[in-house]
């Protein structure tokens, strides 16, 4: 039977101050504290997001121990490349079943901060550089472990998006690019999904911790998305307890020892009042507590059956970077395997997701297990550490003897565990030197060759275009050998694609010059411009764009239609794609709609995305997409009105296979009823008042009326037309008397209080 | 008899407040007030900075009258690329006799802000993209000018680098950006020349009206720098007159109609102690108006021979950009000289600086005067307003025609009038379309083209790479024609190098995204990565560097040397260069010296510009060029210590021809005595702890004793030794206690103490 809220009301009331504040922090590592007198249970949470992390509970309490062997799914960063709720839907599913049968009550994650820089280590467990895309995938995915009646964390909320100091690193950024870029995803899967928790990042915002910000962990989460879950803090998170619990930070993790507990009793006995705070948090960590527990169900999970799960995952994750026709391969060629990652493949990141597996498919076995003939050589050390020069050249020698003898090589390249990993930044987007030399080396021979990657975040390819296809199996999860050779086979159609930008160099990215280079503060100068968006906005070259990949058949754009051409806040619009698989294998396809402002009310980037669907399409079929707009998708945030705003005028809607590969257009027609308010100062300038139809008629008269205006030739050269409007335009109020006006002050005052009445 | 300081003291005692008061606003648009009562006179100013742009007092008072004729020379685009401190020395000696002779005390300008978008319409007044030129060639005008007792206005005090809502708009930027980017020219000028007064500007910085800013117009200004004068405000910038007095702002211009005045009597009636400040305010009015009128000295000038100066200056400021050996030309060539920019050249800007000139000597009347031989064709309109499509083929088919006749073609392109001016800025950097377009038609036909371009701010060229030659004459006053003759035929070996880069798109520069795009607030995101900062450090490709510019001799560097290969804080280092002239003619070589930090302690742009010399040079003569550097030429702002920092550590010395023509270079080591304050807090971080000699031991010490880590075989593999340093590194005193320590809570806690005690 569940707990009602009266219940647990009155399990607040038998409280006493001590037992409250016990529970605002952890009992160990990993679980909630019980109030024994009371009969509250304790429960348990776990890492996650792409596996189980259950701390081995035969160890001892300090979370460095060894977990439980759980099944290792794809990372975020390959998830996030279907571009497929169903596939979120999935795994989301069999994670809450795995949870279950762990009796863990919470999953910690998704991770869905924004990759601001390709550096950061940690992108490999986050999703997108694209919010809505992130806010989408991850709503799936929370509703989807939720509805096993598991919790998840959703983190690390926010504007945690580098490794370098992120305990004490202030990441210092506008509230319209935090509004637009960083809050959105989090915002969507708090509406869609309501995550039972919400994790809190380490960092803090314009000099604040962000477990202290009341602004974010209140106003913005609670009162404006109507959050209704629990805070907790990132493990270790907390600075000030009594600040963070006053912001709105429910739960301290792990264990506090005792010490901010008692600060938080003694701050409650000095004020009164915070003890409503306290019962507030109490009542939320109870109804957390009890929602797991009241609906607790025993079971197991089937290692086998979700192995196979790790696979599908993967292969509708799989992007193909690039294929002159070389792939699929046929099976008759005689291959050579080449790298390392072949027998020991790169499938998971280092830190918190870090999954103990007992099953991993390499593409050798996976290759063996399918009878398919191949020779192979190591060519490089996954880990170069330790390993002498000779070693390493002995490897590209052996390989490079072996591409010889070969008609097709396939060459399993990636990042080693130590380029990229919670805790620290990578440095460069390079891979390792030797496996650019073998690379370099065997695409010289003239042989068909492949290249596989297997890295978390992207990487620079300086031999692009000196081999044949590419493939991006990213941190595959478990099965990643089977779903390589699956896809290289064309057993599976690859159909993923990119959910970031493979930018062509480093000195590119839009944080370059602003990322994780100062111990203190970051400043998040790019803005808005993040990802494609500056990419985009910017002209510039890329080596793969956002949205980019292929497929073994092709498909035709053939139609968009709307619903309607125009439209107001608070209709919607359809948007109705038509796409044609014009090959010869089914396929799928991941159509994505991007809108451009063309209004000119504010600065935006050249495009954004606003809707995306992956389909599946028979060979010569046809089949239909579709797309809901609203104001919002089309909507800046307005710092002036702190709302969304969507100006008057034409959007356009481009229907593209990637941002770069725009196949389809349409132009909507939008109205707004919001009103940007016009405060009347002697600071206010003439335009914006002329521009306004309350207020228009005023001034002009007044200009009129007053005028006095005579001038030599000398002044008509040195003030143009040109600049005499445009000083116009900018002139505030006060100046009106200055130039050219023969008022008196007070018939200009008369005419400010005519303006400030009309604005009222 | 000049008035001494207890004089002035002495006549503020005997005003009344009403009189103080009264002289805090202008008594019009272009005069103080005076105190009759007292016999306090009052003075004039004028706008400049590069001539006299006197008010005729014929007419009336409200400034946008005919100004009285005068000499118009270059504007400081192009005196800037003289890159010569005593071309600025002439120019301000002769602008300084002019004031003397027209009664005016003060001559505003020069204006120094920094060229932060190409965009800015106000950008051919301006001097540089970098603070350093800025700075040196202000200080030695201002010296010049100051040396007749005559004085300057250095404007505009600070972060005005639009025009778009120049009056209303906020100048978000960090401090070190500011301290770095857009104050050092400032704080060069006041400290090497003490301008008379500062002329702050219009905009807001961080949300405060720069005229209300007590941080900037006293902290900074008058504390830090040591500034004596008088600050008064741009034409039109008081909001709030008090608040203005208050922070620092004493004279406001133009007249106030009576007022602000009346809000500070009654404001000083409220607050007495306010008056302790008017008094101040007063005393640095009366002592800049007997500054002039004590040393009035009566004159008149020789337009003639100011006439032959204003040639002079332009022909060291003319930039060579491109010359495959066309250049110089032979006087027997057949030549087509093609745009009527040949007839009537563009030689100055739009707005303040705006000059009623009475002798422009075009590039026509230039080679008729010469004997010359030439034909001439239009070619485009200077301004295309009220002109029809055909008007304007018709000029493209007949200078079309005219080309093909002739062996070499000179086309004088430029941007007209209302493409840039003071009030609002360009919108992108092409030339015309009919002026690009007919060059590109010319330059098809095979024939030499030479490219004379004039224009206030860099423009992209299409076609740069069909034409033989390219020469920049900016807006080179009113003998350019003369001047650029001159280079085009040899008579003067040209020896500018540009003081700005020129990129090779508008959406290359660094503000880009951020630039007068929101009418209320402007974003200085790319913090220091101004100009070259941004393009070196992105390894951009530009279409000309910073610093680049050609002659019609060679320059071989032939060494660099240092007097002391390391220094400390309160040292200086000499660097010596050795360059031959390697060509048959004699010429002028502009040697530059820039600084590369590689201490890592900061991020830092690649080069920063340290030191510039220009040097004549004999044919085949060699010159030395002397370089002083000390602890500025290599700090950055640290705004943890509020001071400038340079790390121990090296620094490499690159001598170039421009930013990317590096020939030299040679390496310094650097020790500072300057100790970075380490605080110790529960939030300090462990590596910083560590890295501190003071406290290393002690942290050291205490993670030894009580550590109790142990693990198993999952957890290593989660968890790298990467991790776990950088984690460590990073890593909150607060958490010590979380992980693999055992420490109790009381030993914790006395550890911090001792760290505390340390470090105090």
């Amino acid at each position: 039977m569940a707990h009602s809220d009266s219940q647990i009301e009155e399990l607040v009331k038998k409280m006493t101050l001590e037992e409250k504040c016990g529970l605002l922090s952890g009992l160990d590592f990993w679980h909630t504290k019980t109030v024994e007198r009371l009969g509250v249970p304790n429960i348990m949470v776990s890492d996650g997001p792409h596996g189980l992390r259950k701390q081995d509970l035969a160890g001892d309490h300090l979370g460095m121990n060894d977990s439980i062997k759980a099944v290792c799914f794809p990372a975020a960063c390959a998830t996030a490349s279907s571009f497929d709720r169903e596939v979120l839907k999935k795994l989301g599913e069999t994670l809450g079943d795995e949870c279950q049968a762990e009796d863990v009550s919470t999953i910690l994650g998704p991770a869905i901060n924004i990759k601001r820089s390709p550096l950061c280590g940690r992108n490999f467990e986050y999703v997108s550089e694209d919010p809505y895309l992130a806010g989408e995938l991850s709503a799936t995915y929370i509703n989807a472990v939720q509805s096993k009646k598991v919790g998840t964390s959703l983190k690390h909320f926010a504007l945690n998006n580098q490794e370098y100091r992120r305990l004490t690193n202030s990441s210092n950024c506008d509230e319209r690019t935090m509004r637009e870029i960083y809050l959105p995803a989090f915002e969507i899967a708090v509406k869609k999904a309501q995550p039972a928790t919400i994790m809190h990042s380490y960092n803090l915002i314009n000099g604040e911790y962000v477990g202290e910000c009341k602004w974010l962990l209140d106003q913005v989460l609670r009162q404006e998305w109507g959050f209704k879950g629990l805070v907790m803090s990132d493990w270790g998170a907390v600075s000030d307890r009594v600040r963070a619990l006053e912001a709105g930070c429910d739960l301290e993790m792990p264990a506090s020892r005792g010490v901010n507990d008692k600060k938080v009793l003694e701050a409650v006995k000095k004020n009164p009042e915070l003890e409503k705070t306290l019962d507030k948090t109490c009542r939320r960590i109870l109804r957390w507590v009890y929602d797991f527990e009241d609906n607790r169900q025993k079971g197991c999970f089937d290692f086998e059956a979700h192995h196979k799960i790790a696979r599908e995952i993967e292969e509708e994750s799989i992007v193909l970077l690039k294929n002159d026709g070389v792939l699929p391969l046929n099976e008759g060629s005689k291959i050579a395997v080449i790298g390392e990652f072949a027998e020991k493949p790169r499938f998971q990141g280092g830190g918190s997701s870090h999954i103990n597996t007992k099953n991993v498919t390499s593409a050798i076995s996976a290759l063996k297990e399918k009878g398919i003939a191949f020779d192979y050589a190591k060519g490089f050390f996954s880990e170069n550490r330790g390993k002498s020069e000779s070693e390493i050249k002995a490897l590209i020698d052996e390989a490079f003897a072996l591409a010889q003898k070969a008609e097709t090589v396939v060459v399993f390249a990636g990042l080693p565990d130590s380029f990229e990993s919670e805790g620290y930044d990578r440095k460069h987007l390079d891979l390792p030197a030797e496996q650019n030399e073998l690379i370099e080396k065997i695409a010289a021979l003239g042989k068909r060759v492949i290249v596989i990657l297997h890295n978390g975040s992207p990487v620079v390819l300086p031999w692009v275009e000196k081999v044949n296809a590419v493939v991006e199996a990213y941190l595959g999860g478990e099965a990643v050998g089977e779903a390589v050779v699956n896809v290289i086979f064309g057993k599976v159609n690859p159909s993923g694609k990119l959910a970031e930008t493979f930018p062509l160099r480093l000195e590119d990215t839009p944080s370059f010059t602003c990322f994780a280079n100062d111990k203190t503060n970051t400043n998040y100068g790019e803005g808005i411009f993040v990802g494609y968006r500056y990419y985009d906005t910017r002209k510039m070259k890329v080596l793969f764009p956002f949205g980019h990949g292929l497929s073994y058949t092709t498909f035709e754009y053939e139609s968009v239609s709307v619903s309607k051409k125009s439209f107001s806040d608070n209709e919607t619009v359809e948007v109705t794609v038509k796409v044609k698989n014009t090959g010869k294998v089914d396929g799928k396809e991941i159509v994505q709609l991007y809108v451009s402002d063309k209004t000119a009310s504010a600065s935006r980037p050249a495009k954004e995305l606003k809707g995306f669907e992956k389909v599946f399409i028979a060979a010569g079929k046809s089949a239909e997409v579709k797309f809901t707009l609203d104001k919002r998708s089309l909507a800046w945030y307005n710092t002036d009105i702190h709302d969304w705003y969507a100006a008057s005028g034409k959007y356009e809607i481009l229907i593209g296979a990637s941002s770069r590969d725009i196949r389809l257009s349409e132009t909507l027609d939008f109205t707004t009823s919001q009103k940007i308010p016009l405060e009347i100062t002697p600071d206010t300038c003439a335009g914006d008042i002329l521009r306004d139809e309350r207020t228009a008629k005023i001034l002009r008269d007044f200009t009129e009326a007053h005028s006095d205006q005579e001038e030599g030739e000398s002044s008509k050269e040195a003030i143009s037309q040109e600049m005499r409007d445009e000083m116009f335009d900018g002139l505030p109020i006060r100046n009106l008397l200055m130039m050219g006006n023969n008022a008196t002050q007070e018939e200009f005052e008369e005419m400010v209080e005519k303006l400030k009445k009309a604005v009222k």
